[in-house]
């Protein structure tokens, strides 16, 4: 038997369950746990993830043979529960031997719910909308590097769609600055930071002082992006009030309202372009996207940037109806929450489910001054990740190796 | 009638076919060309368009109304072809004129193909792909502003999915700056522009000196960049020969050659996840996205980033042949074109098409150092588009107004 070292896994995975036998089914491996439940580990599976230095690099951590580097007749010829807990496999024709921890076997396994960092999301309800209460963390503390205040901002925007600093100094570095504390930011051809304020000559509504009913940005874009912030230094205008609705909220109502215009914003195709006199981005993509339950993922809805849409009348005339009823949802006030941005709060929502609006406001009555950036879903959701991995590391340390519960 | 002033569209539209007839149909406007061929124009579609500056800002030139805000028994009760060739409706009950340009009513009529500006892709073939012709720009012509010598490059990157800048300079700035003139460029955790050089400590299996089999970038992130950029600074070591394959045409070959797996790769959702001590970003797609003509639009396979595979065994274990049978063609010597960079070559592919790869390196033996960034394909979609704009411009500036050409 050779005893190659183990890689440590780059995650600490603690032992919530101990495995109390294994045996070998078809080449596979058997598991089953100290809770009655049993795995079946596909040897591909397996063999893949052997933690040994010549399967897994032990400084990047990433895979370093390709699975048609393996043997054709490869299958796992020995399986046994160590003594200190971990899963020992012997892989023939190579004669390898690989060690799992039960830790990470078990938060890995075939039948495990999957990623459990992100909590579920919490649609905003038709009626309660206009008051839904949001997360307001105080920009003192996030100033102050007080984490536990920047992570409940974080979870909010994950599980709310909005949440806000407030009182944070009126600097324009508040934006990047607090949004890169996330991870990195979207550029595009308004530049990584932008400013919303009525100018002469504007290359897009947003910079106009007309009212804007609701929407999202972005939505000529392959890739919406996923975060959107706005960080109020100027709002002494009459009007400029915010609006903002629950994207997901309104579809899940037009799905239990009209079945059929729900299916046809999720399939139909529905072309968007920009205006811009020096660019042409152009995507044509359905208003709502679907995650692999049936749950809307995404939003496409800047109407103001719809383009013509191509193929038959009747087609044209469906997508038009059920794009109609989506619409007066999102304007029915009872979806709306509104709210006035105050200098020095900083407004974060999800780009790509919560529309945002504003009231027109009157520019000889004061100035109303906005700086914005985009970011991704996907940077935020890695932060909440990495708090869920330094839990984890905790309560390794807590518990010390397996050995020492599997012998208990 | 009102006689509205017709808000001047943002692209020139030269008319390549004329109107000859219009007339209600439905409240729909039904039209026919000059070439014999009839569209049907909906309602609703030719409204929401009414270049009128109450319905398009004339500055932004975007939407300014909802259709929700239109009058519910909304119809086209009149239309005529008017002297000058327009195409003028009359709306009831509003008692709104539209008039509209016959140049971009052919453009955009619901009959369209679409967005002529992309030519078709060029996939390598198998066999011919280690001697696939690549288009390869002088760098003294980009850097002297030759538009026509830009424009090749971008416009084979399209096409084949790669092509070079040779004899740049040995200056890092080359990479953003080169890269740039297309579009804002793409960050990540590994900053807007890095470089690929052997380092201890290595975060990345691209950061050490060990061979790298063919790959694609960031597929643990939902959206894969579109393009890829790798400028040569040095190149002494032995070994260290870049390979790139056509994964478009690996996956047309998989189709052909096993439907069956070819489907499992467009259907079953793949964990991919990063092995970074300070993000997580985790994505679970399909290896191969198709569009909507089923086509491949995107593959996803950094597959030293794979994460354990959930669900039922019979499943994974499909997953698992399928994969394999894709990772042989895409390491089929038949399906690979080597190159070796040579400093101050600017190399750029489609990262969501074209994988790339390279031989070991010793370190002993000399330096490699590379610089790259990422990009998106619809910057360079947008211009691509930008250039057919311009072309369009100057076709209308040829023939004049539209009058010119209705009379002759």
């Amino acid at each position: 038997m050779n005893q190659t070292p183990s890689v440590p896994d780059f995650d600490c995975y603690p032992v919530t369950r101990t495995l109390r036998s294994a045996r070998i089914a078809d080449g596979d491996v058997a598991v089953r746990w100290d809770d009655g439940s049993a795995s079946i580990l596909p040897s591909l599976w397996l063999r893949e993830f052997s933690p040994d230095p010549g399967t897994i690099h032990p400084v990047t951590r990433e895979q370093l043979i390709m699975l048609i580097d393996l043997p054709e007749d490869l299958r796992a010829a020995d399986a046994e529960i160590r003594p200190d807990g971990r899963l020992r496999v012997t892989w023939q024709p190579e004669g390898l031997d690989s060690v799992y921890h039960p830790g990470w076997l078990w938060a890995h396994r075939p039948e495990s719910p999957g990623d459990d960092a992100l909590p579920p999301r919490r649609l905003w309800t038709r009626g309660e909308a206009p008051r839904v209460p949001l997360t307001t963390v105080d920009g003192a503390a996030v100033r102050d590097g007080d984490d536990a205040a920047f992570q409940a901002w974080l979870t909010a925007i994950h599980v709310d769609g909005l949440a806000l600093i407030e009182k944070l100094p009126q600097d324009p570095s508040v934006v990047p600055d607090v949004p890169s504390r996330i991870g990195c930011l979207r550029n595009s051809n308004f530049g990584t930071v932008w400013e919303v304020e009525s100018r002469p000559n504007a290359d897009s509504n947003a910079y106009t002082s007309v009212a804007l009913p609701v929407h999202n940005d972005l939505c000529t874009r392959e890739y919406v992006p996923g975060l959107q912030f706005l960080f109020c230094l100027h709002n002494s205008c009459e009007g400029g009030d915010s609006i903002f609705v629950d994207a997901y909220a309104v579809a899940e109502q037009l799905r239990a309202e009209s079945p059929q215009s729900f299916e046809i914003l999720a399939t139909v195709a529905a072309p968007f372009g920009t205006r811009n006199r020096d660019s042409d981005h152009r995507f044509c993509a359905p208003v709502l996207e679907l995650g692999p339950a049936g749950e809307v993922s995404s939003v496409r809805y800047t109407w103001w940037l719809r383009n013509p849409m191509a193929g038959d009348t009747a087609r044209i005339k469906a997508f038009y109806a059920a794009f109609m009823r989506f619409q007066r949802l999102a304007n029915d006030p009872d979806n709306q929450r509104r709210l006035r941005l105050r200098p020095g709060d900083l407004a974060a929502f999800d780009n790509r489910r919560v529309l945002h609006g504003r009231t027109a406001f009157d520019t000889a009555s004061g100035r109303r001054r906005l700086r914005g950036c985009y970011g991704e879903r996907e940077e935020l959701e890695s932060r909440l990740r990495m708090a869920a991995r330094a839990e984890r590391q905790r309560l390794v340390e807590q518990a010390g190796p397996p050995a020492a519960r599997a012998a208990s």
